[in-house]
This record gives C-alpha cells, structure tokens and sequence, in this order.
C-alpha cells in the first residue's frame, strides 16, 4: 500500500498494467479509436470490470503528463481495494456482528477520507463505495484518512443497491441518515448493520433509501438544512457505538 | 453579510477602512517602514486590537493584487464578528442555557466553516475563535459553513483562557473532547455548557485543558489515533443534544 496513485499512459503501459493485476480505477479512451492494440485494452478492462471512458483528444491531451498518451490513459489505485466478503470474515473472526459503511456517492475526498476514519475508530468492519459517481482512494482521500485507510478496508461495487440485497441475505439490516425518519436516539441500532451516507449535495438516493430498513434523523435544531457528510457519518455511527456499548 | 473576503491595499485605502469601522482580520506592514501616514494606520490597528505583521517588501509584493501596496496590505473578514455578550443575551431572549462552542486554534478553514454548520445545527447560540494563529471567517470558510454563518454568531477573542474565565462567572461549564478523560456518555452535560474543540494536529492546549471542568473521551475502537477535528465536535455536540433532549 502506498500514498501515491498513478497515471498511466500509452498502449503497453496500460494493457501491462491490466495483465499484471494492478486495481485500475478508471480508463479513458479515445472516442472512435478501433486500432487493434486499445480494442485488447478496452476487452481486458470489461473484463476486469473497470469504469470505461470514451472522451476527445483535447481531453486526453489535458490529462496527460508526457503527452505520449496513444489514446490510452488509465487511473491506477493509491491503495488496493478489498471484497465484501473479507469484511464479513473479518467481522466473524473478532467474534463481532457485522458494522458496515455504505457511501451512496460521497463526491469529496475530504469527506470520504474522514469517514474512512471515523469507521475505524468507530469499530466498523469496513467501508463500500460504488464505481460509479463516486470519488476513489486518491492520494488526498488517504491523507485525509490519517492512516485508517491502511487498516480499515474498502471495497468498490457496481451497484450499491444489489449489496444491499445481498447483505441482506447475511443478516445484516440498514439505517441511513436522511430528513424524515425516526430520530436516531428512539431506533434500535444493535446487531449487524449497514450504516448508509448520502451524497453531499443530494443525500441519500431515492433506491438506496427504499432498501433501507430504518431513516436515521439527526435532530436539527438550527436554521441550515443538513450537516456536513462527514460530520452526519460521525454524528450516527457514534450513536451505534453508544447503544452496542450500553 | 458577503461571502466575499477582501483585500485592501495602498495606505489611503487602508486606513479609509479602519476609520469606517470595517473588521480587520490582520494588518500587513512593511518592516522598518517609519513614514507618518504608515504610522497612523499602525496605530489605527493597535486601536482596533488588529493582529499586526511586520513583513519585507517580497512578502508584501507577493500578497498584493494590484503591485501598488505602499508598504501596507489590510484583511478584511468576509463577515462580522460579534461579542460573546450577545451569544449570552440570545441564549437568555430564548429562555435556553447558554451553549457555545469555543475552538482553540482550528486552522483548515474546510473544518472550522464544517463545525460552524453543527453549532447551527445542533441549537449552539455562538462559536468562539481565538485571534492568533486560527482561521478567520474566510470565503472558504463561508462556503463550508453552508450558510450556517448567515445565523450562527461568530466572535473572536484575544485569550481564549481569559473568555473561559470571565464565562465561568456567568455560570458555564466547561467540556474539552480530549483522550484520557470520562466516556462522554458518562459525563452530565446538561446545563450552561462551553463545548471546547482543540486544534487538528496538537488538540486541546494545555493551559486550555486545564480550565475545563471535564474533559470528554470518544470511544475510539480503531487502529488510529483520533477523529477528524469537525467529526469530533459533531459527536460531542450530538451527545449534548441527547442528554439535554432526554
């Protein structure tokens, strides 16, 4: 695990990239380009699953660091990311129910890098953001996370709201933070759970919020609307810790 | 109100602003520089109890937007300040116990405007921010602050350790989230309550720590040694309003 996340560009560089394992976070191709060597490239990256985009020239241009670009440029992973099984695992062999983080499109590093703390110190077993919409583990979310992203796993999926379904299947239940639910002090928040954070600017999306079990109110006491995202995970998680506590 | 922060530059200017009674954050003067019109602005600041920095010409040029500063560079806070007095007087026109925040030397304006939101949002009547090496009210701080600055008073201290003590007089307690101290949820934080939040690298001060009357642990579960500083308030803050709503 390093604190470095990479560029990588041109045609040998990113198909070496993909054969040898290395987590690719996203892929930017040239739109139109059917030469034989990027069409290997964009077969090994459906196959790996990795997010495809297919943009102009000018574009690769900008975000090309030698300008040897050959239509190809891959984003790299600062840290590796974990399955949701592992976290499971994890949860089993302490001997713990299940406490999990679900992002539902956190857009701000500073934000995610701070959840990824607060799940650490709050006891969770592990945090899991969507492919898509969603900012990954960049070097700035690992700085923000002061070092709990080297304990504290993360795993990326497709669709948020299928790991749900098949959490579900594992017992766990859901509580996400959003307006007009329950206030978080009258739930019962033991037992294995998923803890759901919305996006900054649009909270919880509407399937996500269906699939929840419970809507978690923080009080609001004030004028403004909603807290920040990461002080809202904080906020909720820690009403977990005290009601396992007491 | 503005979310606009200024710079004002060239002698003229400058002490136009002090005479109009604008706030200024901090004051920028050429070092060594003894001509009258400079002078009279110095004291000009030293009346307002302005932060002064003697600065060389590189410095000076560096901040300057126009190349014309004359030796003098002013800050303007985007927003007013206000007097603790007033957080009292509105706590009491409420009929609540007062509640204020008070951060000893938050210096990310991305956390400050964050906590500034969750006074807001968590019924505090006012934050308190030392003069010397915080953050001031910022257009960065504005806009974390998601509009919370537009009702949540904000007034700025020479000594924090001397507000605390002129605050205990008016029957307030004070709580500092710190490590070592009683589990929060075991402390009695009901009550005329000062919530103290320290610093993101160093924490509490210890001259500050010492004249809190508790000092509150979160429970830290994890690998890692502390909470973002914003997500810390946030769960103090909450633990507040649970005990005083329960």
């Amino acid at each position: 695990m390093a604190y470095e996340e990479f560029t990588i560009e041109g045609r040998n560089a990113v198909l070496e990239a993909f054969r040898s394992g290395k987590t690719i976070d996203r892929l930017y191709v040239l739109k139109g380009c059917k030469d034989g060597p990027v069409m290997s490239i964009v077969r090994e990256a459906k196959k790996a699953k990795v997010v495809l985009d297919f943009v102009d020239k000018e574009r690769l241009d900008h975000m090309s660091a030698t300008g040897k670009h050959q239509g190809v440029i891959a984003k790299a992973a600062a840290y590796d990311y974990c399955e949701v099984s592992d976290m499971l695992e994890a949860a089993r062999a302490k001997g713990e129910d299940p406490f999990l983080f679900l992002l539902d499109n956190i857009e701000d590093p500073h934000n995610l890098g701070a959840i990824i703390r607060t799940a650490n110190l709050a006891g969770a077993h592990g945090v899991i953001i969507p492919k898509r919409h969603a900012v990954g583990l960049t070097a700035t979310v690992a700085k923000a996370s002061a070092g709990a992203l080297n304990y504290t796993p993360v795993a990326k999926v497709t669709n948020l709201a299928a790991t749900i379904e098949e959490l579900k299947k594992e017992g766990l239940w859901f509580v996400c933070a959003d307006m007009g639910g329950e206030t978080m002090y009258r739930l019962n928040l033991k037992g294995p759970l998923g803890l759901v954070i919305g996006n900054e600017g649009e909270g919880v999306g509407r399937l996500i919020r269906e699939k929840c079990d419970y809507i978690a109110s923080i009080p609001m006491k004030g004028d403004i609307d909603s807290l920040n995202a990461s002080v809202a995970a904080g906020v909720l998680a820690y009403e977990i810790v005290r009601q396992r506590m007491s």
